[in-house]
């Protein structure tokens, strides 16, 4: 039996309402923001995270190669140049990289990508093969987590440096650039999801699709649970 | 500076010295082979493993479709043979099914995927997206986990019988078939990647990829710790 298909508010607001599950729930986040993390759980998701940093342009460049649209790629082109930096800005990468500095991490060891756990390699590694292999559109409608990105942002800004004073304030300044950057992303990709997404069949999947990108955000935090607050990182308990 | 490579005997030791990091030695599998397990932990296990089970016969497909060499093929063929059966075999993955019957789990809730933690399924992805990117020599490679698997299967068969009495006998069908099929493969496995990796670095690679593998299975069990051992499931910290 054929359901009718939501009106593009409904459609908009059930993928809105999806933030319910974001990972700023998780256990580990709620622990840094409230100001209980310690030192090297810190410093272990500002590593993690990067190799995620990392994955995104990469991400964006798969969808950029699924994409037969000049006008999206045009105006999809800005993500990459966003993380990646051009001539005169630095770019979201080098900015996660001053954040690691500012937590006490070398820039080199951080790059190396040494210490990133396997569970977030293969968490923000499914998001890539995703967008290499969906259409574009569907890789465009993953991205949608940023709805809810300006709100964890702003909780870091508002929050660590009272609960962190030993991080150096330099560091929050990808957090800073990613409140404006985010806002205008997801409009973009929201008007892709709501123009492409059509049947109620569609609509479904295209929240299945947002419940997918949630799973990556929260697996790779529960990575960091079990290496840093359970201290089960991998292989702990192997023979020497 | 180039170091000169292993022996063809050494570097099949370095494979081989890899066993110490096999999940045999993770603590999920620890509890259940000393009979410590409960029946939502077997069933856990059983249900998200199938999940890896299904994997297997597509990442041997992708070897397939990156191997021009008609022997290999040859041989190769009968890894998906033995997992998705043929005419007078049913195969691994109904012999799965089995199990999965034996531990209480009703075969539809199974096959459908449904429960699979999302850490497991970007885990054994990850497994079947190198097959698909790498050479077929470097998947066939990563297969070598199997030099450690008769152990690990002889375990469960000595094992489970006896701390699990509630598990129907017929459901150990599996371990028992794998027991010679995985001495047959890790054969071919074994000389396809001792005849491959020629240079040390070529060989220091190989020892990567294999412990790539290593990681995967090893997350497999993480996901799982974390959702029936610290009773930390995806998204139980949500609001409602």
């Amino acid at each position: 039996m054929n359901q009718s298909p939501w009106s593009r508010d409904e459609f908009e607001q059930r993928l809105r309402d999806k933030g319910r599950l974001y990972h700023i729930h998780h256990p580990y986040h709620v622990m840094m923001n409230t100001g209980k993390a310690n030192k090297e759980q810190i410093q272990g998701w500002v590593a993690n995270r990067f190799y995620y940093q990392t994955s995104i342009p990469i991400k964006d460049a798969a969808i950029l190669a699924n994409c037969n649209e000049r006008d999206v790629r045009r105006e999809w082109v800005q993500r990459i140049l966003d993380h990646d930096g051009f001539e005169g800005e630095d770019g979201g990468i080098e900015a996660w990289l001053r954040l690691a500095e500012a937590v006490g991490l070398s820039r080199e060891s951080v790059e190396s990508h040494q210490g990133v756990l396997p569970g977030v390699r293969f968490a923000c590694d499914a998001y890539v093969n995703f967008a290499r292999r969906a259409t574009w559109q569907e890789a465009a409608c993953s991205s949608l987590t940023e709805l809810f990105a300006p709100e964890i942002h702003q909780n870091r800004l508002d929050n660590w440096p009272e609960h962190y004073p030993w991080i150096d304030n330099e560091g929050y300044s990808y957090f800073r650039k990613r409140l404006s950057e985010a806002r205008r992303d997801v409009e973009h990709g929201l008007q892709i999801t709501l123009d492409h997404f059509k049947t109620r069949e569609q609509q479904e999947y295209a929240l299945s699709i947002l419940q997918f990108k949630l799973n990556i955000l929260w697996t790779i935090l529960d990575a960091m649970q079990m290496a840093y607050v359970h201290q089960q990182a991998p292989f702990h308990s192997c023979p020497e």
